[in-house]
């Protein structure tokens, strides 16, 4: 691989439409996601990775536009039966999207890797970018809330992020390995990108696996990070909520805060523009633009934005 | 329990049929049912018990009418992505059925034993008999045929039968145990039906239990079959071509042989009047009626006609 190639640390949906539009600017094969799995958690015995899948249904076309997650046109027969025999439902898990999850889960139990089964269902839908797990093991996120200690899913989807948030931890995360594949990938970037997705949810967990920080570090690449929050609010998700809830501002510059010393690129949107002297206090290049992904167009000229130049 | 209860020995899809006459005819809390589990298998790490779940689909009133298994309206999302996956998806699994299966795997892997979450399962739809699997252990039938050795549900459903059969064997079942109830279950009763299933598949499993034949002989019950074969025929399933190629008559006779010295009581189809002298003479009662339940009233009277008087 030629020094052309992009890592792209990535959460969701706002990551999964930031990826399609650097497809489109650089050749996708040039492309490393290192995916989030601190949003993983088990259904019935079955290991549920949210964003690796949203990634890979949204890179094949087949996620549901409606949700900006799952499988387009999925439907839910499977999870009603298992709702009838008293399975905990609140996660909605359609019967294609349960096949991932059951084939995924047989995999990891006939012994695979979860870089590899990943590898496999991406190829599965014709893939043509390099999806790492950022870990194999499973590290949970956990949000300690004034109503208990949540798993992160817990919190998002059964609670509907109704909770006060006190304290953010990544479950594990100390034991854990970073994934295979990423060193390679870093060793054929010119670039490394934080995608636009929850610095706490999203992107924390990536960055707290043990050593992440310092391989980035010492590739010598810039790194990239593009702001989740557009005029102090998230286009999706609890981000803006839960940085209040911890004490830090709820914008692009408490975003910038978060990734100090990681990012040294910061894109913001032009609604954001009077932060641009704030953020560059904080010792980083900042560039102002679109960064509201309507459609095609604007995933594109996002891409093109962050690749510079700077 | 007073001892007007009833002990079924059954199969899948004709056992289901009698079952439904049976509970007319006695009420359905007084029906014990031993299942076969020998058809039991294995699809991406999930147990699939086919001969329980039909019985279980068919008392509930929830069994495909056109295919006599599985889940009447169910469709195949889940399973045709599973084969994109690269699954052996040979086996028809529909939405709704794979949640029992899931919800069984994931039930057993928290350490109930197979009774319990088949009680479970059967208790969400509603049973009022009492379904009981065989025995506890994974125990699969074999087919050893001239396109070697198989699975039971690779000779019948991948193989559509079509291997000649050289031997039917029971694997691991003499490590396994009976499963908690049927003393129980027989102390309540005044008789043991064995339901028109094939002899070979679905009976011999659940007989070649340890210890199944001394407790049903030392309960001291009649012992009350009905044969499967009409004119020769099976009504579904392979009975016939197994019987013959195995070298046993493919008629009620050749029935009525494997069940010698466990039922002394044995109901035949009128197509089958000529072979009463020959079944009397390995020592059994033989009644002469309509073995064919083409309807509800086929299925009562077949009930009737067990229940005696002999």
């Amino acid at each position: 691989m030629s020094s052309q190639g992009v890592v792209v640390l990535a959460g969701g949906v706002g990551a999964s439409k930031f990826l399609l539009g650097l497809g489109r600017v650089i050749p996708p094969e040039r492309i490393t996601i290192v995916g989030n799995t601190g949003d993983d958690f088990k259904v019935c015995g079955l290991r549920i990775c949210p964003d690796l899948d949203t990634v890979t249904y949204t890179l094949a076309g087949k996620v549901s536009p409606s949700r900006g997650w799952g499988v387009a046109g999925d439907e839910f027969d499977c999870l009603e039966w298992l709702q009838a025999y008293g399975a905990p439902c609140w996660f909605q898990l359609g019967n294609r999207d349960l096949a991932t999850h059951l084939w995924r889960t047989h995999l990891l139990e006939q012994g695979l890797g979860l870089a590899e089964v990943t590898a496999r269902i991406a190829r599965t839908w014709g893939l043509r970018s390099q999806l790492l797990p950022m870990t194999e093991s499973y590290a949970p996120t956990r949000v300690l809330t004034d109503q208990g200690d949540l798993h992160l899913q817990e919190y998002l989807v059964r609670e509907k992020c109704r909770p006060r948030v006190l304290q953010v931890s990544y479950r594990h995360v100390e034991q854990s390995r970073m994934s295979p594949g990423l060193p390679e990938g870093l060793a054929g970037a010119c670039r490394v990108v934080i995608a636009p997705s929850n610095p706490l949810i999203s992107i924390g967990p990536i960055l707290a696996v043990p050593g992440m920080k310092d391989l980035l570090r010492d590739s010598g690449l810039p790194v990239t990070a593009v702001s989740p929050l557009v005029g102090g609010r998230a286009l999706k998700g609890p981000a803006a909520k839960m940085l209040k809830e911890l004490g830090h501002p709820a914008s692009a510059l408490g975003v910038a805060r978060m990734l100090q010393g990681v990012a040294g690129q910061f894109v913001i949107d032009t609604q954001d523009k009077a932060l641009k002297k704030d953020i560059e206090g904080l010792g980083m290049q900042v560039k102002v633009t679109n960064t509201v992904m309507a459609g095609p167009a604007d995933k594109v000229a996002l891409a093109q934005a962050v690749m510079g130049p700077w």
